[in-house]
């Protein structure tokens, strides 16, 4: 099996799943309960709060563990609502905010969308236009999930500072966090929101981190868990993997990024005869490659790599459900383009060789598709 | 140590946290992706529901699946909202429902609570007087989690369908599921909400159950996962590890009934000397006791005995963070017999012997605090 779908989600570290098995057995006490083995798990959460909280650079801020990120960008958007402020999220942003972007529309929120510039990042003119004193929050990804492109975090909350004094500044770090240098203070970030699935940690674990000068309302309500904003019994020996993951991953960041980067090089090299379009730019994610070939639609691809033990996609999987491809629209890409996405994203575990074979793969797949085409003109 | 918190939550099985564990390991990929290893995982959670929906008896439904019960309690009373129709909550309900009332409250709709009777079962009388054609959701509890109180739903559902002939049925069953039998289609229940960590399951899942013909709104949006009502990555293995304990609970239901009704009766026995009160009445469930001693508090009786390595709460977790005991009031409990309360919750691993050991100690914490009382005289 060649696995090549990681921005979809990871595979988990042995042993944080053995350590997750192991904590569940052993510490599965309610951290709720008044005795000392349900405190000490509550303080085992409130350690790893503090080591995300250290591994992102946040200095004044504090964590709130969810479901998912899927959760996190909800709670992001919908509970920090000011009345009569504008919202702008950019045109980039993962289903979940865009979709809960829609929604807020439906309830009669003011929502623009920010452009995206043709390498995938935000479109920093338009962006400045649209600031002014109305606005209330901004959304903006840190690394997109479909192009691997970086935006500029640090410049757009300076522009958000500088012209919307009161807006808060929320960032989806999904795809940058333990993947890329994050740091939440000195970017001037608000809200920040990142996944444990993602970096090899356990499923059904989000976060956002949130600045301590806020005050937002609950989303879920109940038994007034996570600072009474999300009720909920904690997910206590998931949240414990999650940061036992992100300890991992933010330990070898710098030698994971250049092993992934060293991987797309190669991988690029390998395919450039059949003339691929990368879409966005050449100082995206090194884990991320989106590409399209001329007249070959992405889905086939998909379906024929699989044959192979070969798993890649066609971008975001909570896109999956969707026609389509908003994000890459969003970039001026054509119709053929968009529907000829292939996205390629690595992580540690991936190989050189995986590459090499991966790439004849790929180039007898491209080559077949494009054969009948020429056949069917 | 002696563990009697079984209704706050419950150690895992064994062999379903080695399952989780496996399966996360090998079975990790996203079920949105494309390919085969993603669709088979797709195929093992949509026989998961199938699974569940057997076990529930429920026969024209479908299940949502949901980081806890929490938040399936919330999608029931939020997602449901018909315009201008009142909400009927009991007086008994966790406090995820009761908590979310007040929320609606606060934004405008028409909430009313049904009162308990002192046995803590939802008062009949009581909601007969309240429904009529503008109620368009009703909440009541199936077995109270703080006293173990079981509501007669079919009379209830009954009487909802009689004098409100539109309106939805919702049932919290999470100390209901697998501790007794429930047929959610022959009560005429229309949203029954389940919980995995209750039954020896993993943390982080719940589910509704949603009569077919109902269509909610969402409560998350996202990538439109769980029919587009609830979005986020599925959290599959623990999905699955929670339909492992069910199966398992289903498979031993009369066997546990019985053993754990066997334990209550000889611990009432045993404690017969220190005139406990029994918060509810004697046909509660067989899983949860509710007790309070005369002049005792029930926070001190559980930090004594924790001493003892016995861990048993003062009522809900859920409730831990709030002071006094809304239920308990409700039921027309005094102040003294609320501060006294004592909640012993078993489950199929605790023994005869645990129970003899707890009421020996538990007479010496009592005797303790009821010498030092009359001391202070």
């Amino acid at each position: 099996m060649i696995y090549f779908d990681n921005a979809s989600t990871t595979k988990i570290y042995d042993e944080v799943a053995d350590f997750v098995c192991k904590h569940s057995k052993e510490q599965f006490f309610n951290p709720s309960g008044l005795y000392a083995p349900a405190l000490e798990v509550t303080r085992q959460i409130n350690d790893a709060r503090q080591s995300l909280l250290k591994f992102l650079n946040a200095n004044n801020h504090k964590i709130l563990f969810t479901a998912s990120a899927t959760e996190a960008n909800n709670f992001a958007l919908r509970c920090f609502l000011q009345k009569n402020k504008k919202i702008l999220v950019s045109q980039g942003e993962h289903s979940c905010v865009f979709e809960t972007a829609n929604y807020l529309i439906s309830q009669g929120f003011e929502v623009e969308f920010v452009k995206l510039l043709n390498n995938g990042t935000l479109d920093l003119d338009d962006l400045e236009n649209k600031l002014d004193e109305n606005v209330g929050l901004v959304s903006c990804i840190h690394v997109s999930n479909e192009t691997g492109a970086i935006n500029d975090v640090k410049s757009i909350s300076k522009l958000v500072k500088q012209h919307s004094p009161q807006a808060i500044f929320h960032c989806d770090g999904v795809q940058a966090f333990c993947k890329i240098p994050v740091n939440v203070s000195d970017c001037g970030i608000d809200l920040y929101t990142i996944s444990s699935h993602k970096i090899h940690g356990p499923r059904g674990v989000g976060a956002l981190v949130i600045n301590k000068n806020l005050h937002p309302k609950p989303l879920i309500f109940g038994g007034g868990q996570e600072f009474g904003l999300r009720s909920g019994t904690e997910n206590s020996s998931a949240i414990l993997g999650f940061t036992m993951a992100a300890k991992k991953m933010q330990e070898n960041l710098k030698s994971n990024m250049a092993h992934v980067q060293d991987l797309k090089t190669l991988l690029i090299e390998q395919i450039q005869s059949l003339n691929p379009t990368i879409n966005g730019s050449k100082n995206s994610s090194p884990n991320i490659l989106s590409l399209s070939f001329d007249g070959v639609k992405g889905e086939i691809l998909v379906h024929m790599l699989e044959q192979e033990q070969i798993y890649v996609s066609t971008g975001s999987s909570c896109n999956s459900k969707h026609s389509g491809n908003r994000v890459l629209v969003a970039m001026g890409k054509n119709k053929q383009q968009e529907a000829g996405n292939l996205r390629i994203s690595f992580c540690e575990f991936n190989t050189k060789e995986e590459v090499l074979s991966f790439a004849h793969s790929l180039s007898e797949c491209v080559k077949k598709i494009q054969g009948l085409d020429i056949w069917k003109k």
